[in-house]
């Protein structure tokens, strides 16, 4: 993968010594449109790079195309608002035939991602309003929240292969955790905790996530009104993206007495 | 979460002393179907338990419900292959209005998991052959080759927070790597990089992947004819039950000079 894949943002590290602005890594996340006979077929979120192999080994594992000579050519090009190749037109040879009747079928959702079929980074921004509120954390605390949380984390003990959501006040008190074998499922279970108490959307509030934090975790957390998203592992680009469009604190690599804020740093008290 | 989203399956612990049978915790993976004015909505895999906060926290990540009182209840109930309550019908209050138009535009795929819309165990083992390969594999080198991957994973080493699929032979000689975002995704690289040479389905083969082994890497690999998967985490139930069904073997944890069999454990020389 070329370096493409991996862009620089500007983050505040804080330790228990302090805090640093300094620049870290971050791995690129864009939506890529899938069209075929001039169709949306899949709207997939990917880092760019080898666009053509995904694309062939996707209608390859979907049994679309069983050789490579079904695709007579794939066509990069730009989507409607901005500068790159997030769109890829794929011909398919004469005789290959698709049935659409069973591909909306078979692509009806899935995966509760809160991404499917929206293709570009300016329509997901456009749907998001910033979060209501003034909520502001204190960094000591938030540094000595991890050990709390793995007490709770039941099922990741037992087979170290769940993630977990968990949703606190802005004292850090735990007020649910959710475990589930898909993060997105976790958060789900997480804002329907809050819709079946009449609290959505919150407007305040921390997600605390086990796994990393891409773009649709940070969406789903955006749209319940939830005020800080920390992570245990890295946030995406477009993750980073979101989180300032919604005004929103992300938080990445929450773990040994550390952690790197993405976005939203005004939310830490000083 | 009760104990339900967890169930246990006899392994193969493989080290550099030897190997033991014993038993594991496995996360339990299955379908949800989540069905909207008797039809049916999204199909997600999640871990059993909480589904009703689940659908509810989905519904309203969608904008389809606002409130509680949007949602007058939710039913339970087995599929037709099954026992499970896996199922379940969501019936709005009367006013509450549902543009299929628009939701089937948003639910058109993404995520590229390869079960979108696809429910039930049953009909996913329907549609597996056993991959036709007579690959054994060296355990001693399977407990080496973790150091060898690591150098190849560089956007890894930038950013902490990309995954990674990797092929090689019979003999761990790495033939492609590929580096994404999104798990399937780097799958898929690698699937349609088979695909690209004419080799697909391939009839043999190791699938590396970076993060867990859930049933929708395992069914890739099943559909491409690769004879082994190993993962860096935790294997899911379906990816287990999905192995067993294409006879490939599953392996997790393979980290630090171990790893677990899952399924398939003939596939290793002794």
């Amino acid at each position: 993968m070329s370096d493409a894949g991996v862009t620089s943002r500007s983050i505040t590290r804080v330790t228990r010594g302090g805090r640093e602005v300094t620049d870290d890594a971050v791995v690129v996340e864009r939506a890529l449109e899938i069209r075929l006979a001039e169709r949306s077929l899949s709207v997939t979120l990917r880092t760019p790079g080898d666009d053509e192999e995904l694309v062939l080994g996707f209608l390859g594992g979907e049994g679309i195309v069983r050789r490579r000579a079904d695709v007579t050519g794939m066509d990069a090009r730009a989507a409607e608002c901005s500068d790159e190749p997030d769109v890829l037109d794929v011909h398919l040879a004469p005789g290959i035939a698709i049935d659409w009747t069973k591909l909306e079928r078979a692509f009806i959702s899935s995966s509760a991602c809160g991404l499917c079929g929206r293709a570009h980074l300016e329509t997901m921004r456009a749907r998001l309003a910033p979060v209501a509120s003034s909520l502001r954390l204190d960094p000591k605390a938030l540094l000595a929240w991890p050990a709390t949380l793995e007490q709770h984390q039941r099922s990741f003990q037992l087979t170290g292969g769940i993630h977990a959501a968990a949703l606190a006040n802005a004292r850090l008190e735990l007020e649910v955790l959710r475990e589930d074998v898909g993060r997105h499922n976790a958060v789900d279970k997480v804002c329907g905790w809050l819709l079946e108490r009449g609290r959505y959307p919150l407007g305040g509030g921390v997600l605390w996530v086990s796994g990393r934090a891409g773009a649709e975790i940070v969406l789903k957390a955006a749209r319940a009104g939830i005020a800080v998203v920390a992570a245990v592992g890295a946030p995406s680009s477009l993750a980073v993206e979101l989180a300032e469009a919604a005004r929103l604190c992300l938080i990445g690599f929450l773990r040994g007495e550390r952690f790197n804020v993405y976005a939203g740093a005004d939310r830490l008290l000083s």
